[in-house]
């Protein structure tokens, strides 16, 4: 079995070699927690080590999104010109300058058919390896019982197109689940990420809930975000005794 | 009495000799635990002695739930040209190449008398002696109120066939229930599957719950899914003391 | 007043002699705690005293109940035949080879009064004292708003025709109630039946909540299933320490 | 002001004389807590010190009440006889024999109009000085948000002809309101009753809650229940250290 | 800035002199903590200093605050007929003899403008400086939805009417907030009233929560209802820890 | 990157330097926690160093805000006669004299697009770098599911301006989340205060859950509100070890 390696420090050590190929797993989180860093991480090494890379922003404008990862020191821009990395655009719907530089707009969020035809031209063009959805939550924000059918759908035609995806969930703080029933039980592999206060003190942690084709780390690893991205402590466990609030 | 061994090293002992014939025992879980392993590790035990079998794919390709068996070195194919062995294909609804492998499909998910004629023709053509709904959970995820009816139907077609049936029920994180109290009190059996984080590491066990017509261990067992599937401890108990998490 | 004797191993020492008769008493628990052993052990009993009795299938199929019975030796058979005990045929609704075996079939389920028409016949045929109904749960499963009415028009029916009544309670893992107020408070005594998990360990025990016109013992008492039937050991008190699971 | 004597034992104590006269007091408490007996030997010491009262009987079957009354050496037979106790029958709808024993049948129960004019009638052809409503949360168990204007209606009409009432409010078990904020703030008196399993054993307890125009005792006191009655020990507190169940 | 005196024994030194001028206060408890009683010695106190007052009975008969708040020594009937204190019936709708006696009535409950109308005339008519409403709850019990803007309404009328007032907020027993976010976040300060039951014994306290334009007492003080009202402990500090109760 | 600061002692230290320009920061608190005072002070401070700011007040009238902020010395009359502060007058409604004295107000209030265009003007007026919206809140109160798009235009438009903006958010006592969802993963920062009552006494904390584009200190501070406004005291870490209050 093929692994790809999500080249963030620490984390191939906790998945033992990498994600297995073609796996879609689920990056779960709540506010704060780095889940669209660890996605932007995991797509600028794939540039990195020659495999073309899908990001579908439906949380930030495009333009923020380059400048985020720019700010990491994870320039997109040049990949997109030699067709390596492509963006799609699944925030603005095409209102404004957006149009006239972004080359894959959705243009109607409610459509999911329309998103997986712009998301299939973006990964065939460029022959993606890998594809982030950040997040998939604003898929079914406001019909959850479709939630697991159009998981399900994203999740044949990306492992049909060949790639490894991070499909992005966004939960509520303290909220104990990865993003509903559907979705949990629909998905290849869940990484779930925590910042909990314990003891007037915020601490970041990561567990690998799930990984279909591999044996991974049972363990829940604290990790930090630095000035040049998430750095997982694989050799490290972090033991939560949350206290009781309700 | 006759029972039908599970085959799966450890579960025997705890259920006293296996499944009661003709059971239908509700397998439940939440995401990772193992659900899926478990079923086919028994259909595949059931096939090396001699009992075809059916496994109903609601959640994955059956391309893939196939991939998935042969990665634990359980190779259903030959047992399906010998006729011993049926997938139903209660996933692609029949879209896509698959209406050209796949001899039992299911088009209408939502048409619940579609998915028994269906699921009971394979029974039938094989002689089926075991039966996988993975997952029953599916067939009422978006009419909760239909879910007593619908697995009293199966359960009366699948016992009448005398099948011995494994039904898997997909719970949330957390959940302290089965599955649904229509559910649950419908089933001859059920086994739960859990997945906790015990301090800072996650640890699988299993516990019968209840088990019509025999007796069984009354002790919470830990167990492991390794590259040659699931291997219950029988010998070992498991008592969680749960953080409060709320 | 004249009481009912259970005679269940224990029981009538816990209800000091026995049910008071006419009594409308709600036998609550989970899955998997042996409601319905404890009230078809119940009848079996009274059978045994030459107290006819009635059983009203609502949960199983009517064959499969006489199964069950006859595998704890409790073979209802004989007294079929003799005119003593009657099988309500509330699962089939006469659909397939039960019209032709069954005598008191209710065909609409969701028609309460064909219901009690039948339940009213079949007490009236045989000389019912007791009654069991294996769930009343299933009368308001989709009409909760309705629970309170159904059990105390039931209960009006049964104590006027001078029987002694066990309505099955069907409630959730770790649900405090009985089975909702309008039912509780409606009914004139509540038993409940608990599976708990205490140390790794499944325990039993049960608990007299409340009995009209008799004092009875205020404690939760363990109890056992063997291939006899229920044994409550009225000797031995359960102390129940609950982890704290959410 | 006035005082109206509950005449239960250890109860006045508690109340620093009884109630006062016209207060509506919201007697709640889950299954089996009591709630009937305690309102029923409220009427009765009523009789035995020359008070005549109204029972109104939603719950039970007016002959019914009357026979558990008796079972505890209350006959109000004689007193009905004299015009001094009458039984409002809000149970039978006027169905059956009833219609020819009872002298005040409320025929529509979701009819509050009805309701109070019988209630009314009642109340004043005996001259009634206390009124039991068990319970009253049969008058809006399927309309919650009519419970406060209902209950505000019934305590007008009730302290406008001068009498001092208990109404029985139906909770569940391990709920800690008195039967919703609408019924809550509106009376004047609260008195809970409970039932809770402590290490493994059934305690009885109550507490006063409020009571306007007099001070009371801000303990919990145990009260058994024997055959003649309540007994409230109002020298004794019960500290309730209820385990975490959930 | 200005301060209104509560007048009750120790409740300025909490408010650090008093609530500023022309606010709008939050008085929130569960059933029996005390609310009504608290807001008219606040009112009563006004009167004696030379603040005329309003009261808008929501939950009372008029007659019966009148005599409620005489129970206590605080006559308001003379100040009535010198045209220093008002009552508005909102209890009654006008119907019975309270139209002959009432000067104030708000005739239909479900019409905000109509109440506002009835207010701003008694709190003209007298040039009320203070001004009760008990409670608002009331406004919107059926319409959680218009709870926010019917506040904001009601302050800005009476903030523009140069008035300082409570509004009365029914909470359930347990509650944590103080009657919804749309209303604490609206009004300029909240004073929480508790009944604790800790060990067997029923314990008043308050703390407030806030108060526009002053710092106040930080800490829950404990407090008596006597005779003569209400008596606050400045001095004193209540530490709740609460059992758990579930 | 250019940094904002607030000004407010203590909280740039917290933030590394102040809130990264362009950034939108989340102001999540329950009643009586000090968001409008952190706010009106984020906005003084930027008067005070030449950065104009807009005020926009949905809670309370905009004569009372700037008599709030005036009462902490921040009279912020002057900066409006020069353009360099704008109120927009989003309580009103254009009702009564405000029409007359304010030069932004919103008419509509359920119109987003009114509102939106609103504050572009009042924001392009006086080239606000700073805009405060007190509270977001009540744009989305009675259509949660329109908070996520709701505030994503909004932070599109402030965004683009070039503004650095705080939105007031009002949470329930005791709520664990920020805001909702879809609010709180839309926004670029997330702030929380607290106030919580420890061994009866009130304590005031706050922590920066998120903070694009900075590091940021992990812990929790407290602070002090004075009369001359917040005081966060960045060298001190408060342990919140709450108690079980359900």
């Amino acid at each position: 079995m093929k692994r790809i390696k999500t080249g963030i420090p620490g984390m191939d050590e906790i998945l033992h070699g990498g994600i297995p190929e073609r796996n879609v797993v689920l990056l779960s989180g709540g506010p704060g927690t780095g889940k669209s860093i660890f996605s932007q991480q995991f797509l600028w090494n794939g540039l990195k080590m020659g495999e073309p890379g899908v990001y579908v922003a439906f949380e930030e404008h495009p333009v923020q999104v380059r400048q985020n990862m720019a700010g990491f020191g994870w320039d997109v821009r040049e990949y997109e010109e030699k067709g390596l990395f492509a963006m799609v655009d699944a925030f603005t719907s095409g209102i404004g300058k957006s149009k006239e530089y972004e080359k894959y707009i959705v243009h109607d969020l409610t459509d999911v058919r329309e998103f997986i035809d712009v998301l299939r031209q973006a990964v065939t063009d460029i022959g993606a390896k890998r594809v982030v959805v950040d997040s998939v939550t604003t898929l079914y924000i406001n019909k959850p019982a479709m939630a697991r059918s159009i998981v399900l759908q994203l999740k044949r035609v990306l492992a049909g197109l060949g790639c490894t995806s991070i499909f992005v969930s966004q939960i509520s703080v303290g909220e104990r689940g990865f993003g509903g029933p559907g979705v949990e039980h629909g998905v290849d592999g869940i990484i779930r990420l925590d910042l909990d206060e314990i003891d007037g003190e915020l601490k970041r942690s990561l567990i690998v809930w799930k990984m279909r084709g591999t044996s991974h780390s049972m363990r829940r690893h604290p990790f930090d975000i630095t000035d040049k991205g998430i750095r997982v402590h694989s050799d490290r466990v972090l033991k939560k005794k949350e206290e009781v609030v309700l």
